[in-house]
């Protein structure tokens, strides 16, 4: 293995599914919902299977999935995305990611990100090789941190990796905090890479807001989602980059190279998907709320002290209370010791410092399964 | 976008299949076979739909594909895969061709490979920063050329990109000539990674030797072949790597971080297909035979001179009894005023220096189009 690979082995996310698999255990570790997918969406893809979609779909993604993701653009968001060269389908948000950092990144260049930050960003920018700057979200309450932002960001900084709705912890930036990126992001000429594969998945009225729609940011920002999150079928692995031609130009000719395409008959689907999401998304959304919910509730009759996520799949919960100092290898314990898996929120950070007694949970699973999970933990 | 990916374009394959979508030109260029997939297996995929098979799968794949392809490896060429440790699911062969070159090129390493090439190649070289040394084989009868494949490889020889049967020439390497790269890898410890989709796709009794079986090769091969040439499924994205477990760990480690996984419901479905190849694809392979000889007499007919393959999805022919000189000027001309998509071999050289006038054709194409774009081609 190359060495800027070395530092980075198997992603937290594999390991813990991997051991919840070996022991029984209730996987509340990786993000990937229990329920199954909108009936809907399934069904168009195996009509898509049936009537032949099986050969190489063009690499920016079939022309409907395209018209689709840009009207949807436009109509949840007001962003004038133009289907024919504004949009490029990836083997999910990872593929879209490593296309857009692959693409982006010369070597010794900076790319800034808010810690903790998705596993994938440090392996990426490594393969890269540049440099990533983490800038804390300020405990307890996750804000951000406005001169750490700015002494984080400077000449070399190529790109700024922005995730909102935020996991682990579920975080919804605010427009002004979007506002603080994006002002970093024009003086430095930096480009912001958004995943925002939780956009539809916010809470207690909370509005997700795209950093491409801030003042001036359009021409400077790569917008990444994907089908996984939103309609629960996270294996399809469609995703996609949307956003100024120039940009999204990069991450398709970085693509060609990493996969080609994929998904011939997932992507039709998702573009029948895309243009029902309020029939299809607004109930999973609210059901998805309400495990939330319980998840929280779960967790605090079983020692813990969780933070109440906004947006996204997961609770961050500190474990110390129930005397955790260590969450990584109580992470790597508990599926076989108390048949329950979850993810130590060290995984997301350069050092453990500051987060060794944080968990995260994960709350797009059946309601059996969250209650006995948190019944696991409580016992 | 980075200047090491700058000299890449899009892909050939990509701007001749659109021309060919935009003037609805018959496509003999990019290889996909307008033949519908086996029906075992898209229906194998179907029902892993409606089963819910709509998660994300493991980073290497689900057990039963990687059980299903240690078993046709040992059960075809009698090589020793492991299904725990020695099989890497990836999103097609492209997949796992950017993870081996990724995960093994470090900057400034060089890499081998014969010329013509696939032009996906050159570029993920080039991302991760290595050298490309081309070896052309041998005109006219694309034989090795010992000497000049003893003088491309040295001390900074990491790699050797070996493919056969051959795109775009279908030829089928021989086992003095894998003897031939197989002393130069072991003579200066490199890796050779071998792209081996067109396995089964051998034609006149010829036989695919895979390098891996070679002496003391097992340990020092990373074998890639996918789903989408064997089952004519090539917009699954459904390939692997398999061989020996630390090889295979390195394209398993770079891979998750480039797609972490796909095609859910593909996946069970490849494995299915995998079980039952010569009931499902030995008569694929006959009837591409038929083609290939369908595709060779309509280009003599039409004043051209074909190479006849021996393997893969694709002929090699010179136009220039016909007049043509400059094969890229030609094939980005004759979708519009012929009404035919091909390809020109220069796409896959460094220079068209010898290959001016050198045009690939696809015959894993309907009869009726083969008929069709030949008799175009005639007129
Ligand atoms: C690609 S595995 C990670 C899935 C996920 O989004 C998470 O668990 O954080
Ligand atoms: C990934 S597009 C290229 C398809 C193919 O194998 C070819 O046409 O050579």
């Amino acid at each position: 293995l190359v060495r800027r690979l070395r530092p980075h082995g198997e992603s937290v996310f594999a390991t813990m599914s991997g051991l919840a698999l070996q022991h029984g255990a209730v996987n509340l570790g990786q993000g990937f919902p229990d329920d199954p997918a909108p009936q809907a969406v399934v069904e168009a893809a195996r009509a898509a299977l049936a009537a032949g979609h099986n050969q190489y779909p063009p690499s920016r993604g079939v022309p409907e999935l395209r018209e689709a993701v840009a009207r949807h653009q436009r109509e949840h968001y007001g962003l004038p995305v133009d289907p024919a060269t504004g949009v490029a389908v990836t083997t999910g948000a990872t593929g879209a990611l490593a296309a857009s950092v692959l693409g982006l990144v010369e070597p010794g260049d900076e790319v800034v990100t808010f810690e903790p930050a998705y596993d994938a960003y440090a392996a990426l920018v490594d393969l890269a090789e540049g440099t990533l700057r983490r800038v804390p979200l300020r405990a307890p309450d996750l804000t951000v941190d406005a001169d750490a932002l700015a002494a984080a960001c400077g000449p070399r900084t190529a790109v700024i990796l922005l995730n909102s709705p935020h996991n682990p912890t579920g975080k919804v930036f605010t427009p002004a905090e979007l506002e603080l990126v994006a002002e970093q992001a024009r003086r430095h000429d930096a480009v912001v890479v958004t995943d925002e594969v939780y956009e539809h998945m916010t809470f207690d009225g909370v509005q997700h807001v795209p950093m491409a729609s801030l003042p001036g940011m359009w021409e400077r920002t790569i917008t990444i989602s994907s089908a996984g999150k939103t309609f629960s079928v996270t294996g399809w692995k469609v995703g996609w980059a949307s956003g100024a031609p120039e940009l999204v130009e990069v991450v398709a000719s970085t693509s060609q190279w990493l996969t080609f395409s994929g998904g011939a008959a997932y992507q039709p689907a998702v573009a029948e998907g895309l243009g029902r999401i309020g029939e299809l998304v607004d109930p999973l959304t609210r059901e998805l709320g309400r495990r939330r919910d319980l998840l929280v509730d779960g967790l605090r009759a079983a020692g813990l002290e969780p933070l109440v996520p906004q947006g996204g799949y997961f609770v961050v919960a500190d474990a110390a209370p129930i005397g955790v100092s260590d969450a990584m290898a109580w992470c790597l314990e508990i599926p076989q010791r108390l048949g329950v898996a979850a993810v130590p929120v060290s995984a997301f950070c350069e050092s453990p410092a500051g987060v060794e007694s944080l968990v995260r949970f994960a709350f797009c699973k059946s309601e059996d399964r969250i209650r006995e999970g948190t019944a696991r933990l409580r016992a």
